[in-house]
């Protein structure tokens, strides 16, 4: 599993007085936490701070790497934001997060994804919202595909979204999200799906049981990548239980491992 | 889900000590709080008694149906116990646990399930022993389900045991009981499919995560019936997460009623 760590993003309100203060400290643990938590690439947002989202995010960017060469997740609805972050990026190979088949949000992000050799994060929506079957999301995820690989990016560089809505607004969206993980992946298994997982359980108790449930099944029909809390320790026992169970983790040492470490949270 | 409560079983130490000394009270409690905690079948197994595994089994029935009339799942490996233990059934429909494609056996439980209008369920292996692959797996739960339903056994009293094995003895195992799950409930969906789940845990630690893990991806493919401990409510609870994610429960409300009953452990 490809873990992005989401816990740097200025809509968590425990972490936005750090990027407030510039406190530098703060944001460096935070990323080497996640990072020894597993995460393979760190999210950074700073949307929520309109007026000057791209000084905060090329921030965050200068002080993770000065501390880490683990790559970033480049996170903002703004082009421009992204263009600075990519500017300030010294990293690895980055993620945009993220792409759609709005016309307009596609036609600003392609150049960028092109002139920095970037993966990129694609949002099963087009113009015309959220499409409400699996028919149609998956029509959207072949069209971004075929546009994206048509440009010249790889396979391996495109993860594709598949929108989780929140099953207590429609019973039907854990199987709407759960049968485009499987059709997409059957269809292009070289690339890679990663969802936000927690959006599946929003308004309803009990949350992390239901986005626990979720990221076992969303697992076990080919996703492959999440952008989840790394330091969440159950969590994050799923994913290694459950690659155990779905034969990616050979004679389960991996998962024998994090046991003997301490990291299965039973 | 189709609940079978696997408590008053001869294996388990813990209430061995209450079949020998014919503990009526003990029983009973353990079948009405089985009950109680969601179980749609008592299973009754008195497979350790050699001696008098038919007299105990007899003795079980009589027992529980003192006070339930919730049905029982009758398990046992001999034809003999099963007969009598079908014959001091008074409750409902019983299923019997179970039959397999090995032909003595087969042709002993046939008659059982005929004479008394039994449901069964049907174990995924034959005189060959249990077969490595996805395909010979459904090839002979096709045989039973056919077979059977040639017998006159309607295809709602058939459930399929996959036959999970331990995916420390073989990274694959998990990804096979899955894929058998997915193809025998996609070629037939009016039969149930009725795992075990713990096996597939067995001589690894942290077993709990791995069988929720399992109950998960399974019912997600299609397991609409499992031999669990309803009293393990850390179980149950992804039970009922995992059938509100996958839109067999409207409106969250089976979720939410247990949740507010304090049922849903997080």
């Amino acid at each position: 599993m490809i873990i992005i760590g989401e816990k740097i993003n200025s809509t968590l309100k425990s972490i936005r007085p750090a990027m407030e203060s510039r406190d530098k400290s703060a944001i460096q643990d935070l990323a080497l936490r996640q990072i020894k938590a597993g995460a393979s690439f760190i999210d950074v947002n700073a949307g929520m701070f309109h007026e000057n989202e791209s000084e905060i995010l090329q921030w965050l960017i200068e002080t993770i790497q000065e501390v880490t060469d683990v790559p970033f997740a480049i996170d903002s609805p703004s082009a421009m934001a992204i263009l600075t972050g990519l500017k300030a990026n010294k990293n690895g190979k980055p993620i945009i997060n993220s792409i759609t088949a709005e016309k307009a949000r596609y036609d600003a992000i392609i150049p960028l994804i092109k002139q920095f050799n970037a993966k990129v994060i694609a949002l099963c929506m087009d113009d015309s919202g959220m499409p409400e079957t699996v028919e149609d999301r998956v029509a959207i995820a072949r069209t971004l595909i075929n546009n994206l690989t048509g440009e010249g990016v790889s396979m391996d560089d495109i993860f594709i979204d598949p929108m989780v809505r929140p099953i207590g607004t429609g019973s039907h969206y854990g199987t709407v999200a759960i049968e485009t993980i499987r059709q997409v992946k059957n269809e292009f298994p070289e690339v890679h799906i990663a969802c936000g997982l927690s959006n599946v359980s929003f308004g309803l108790p009990a949350r992390k049981i239901l986005n626990q449930s979720f990221l076992v099944a969303a697992m076990a029909a080919g996703m492959d990548g999440a952008i989840v809390d790394p330091l969440d320790k159950k969590l994050m026992s799923f994913v290694y239980a459950t690659e155990a169970l779905l034969g990616k983790d050979d004679y389960c040492m991996e998962f024998l491992t994090k046991f003997r470490e301490g990291e299965i949270e039973v």
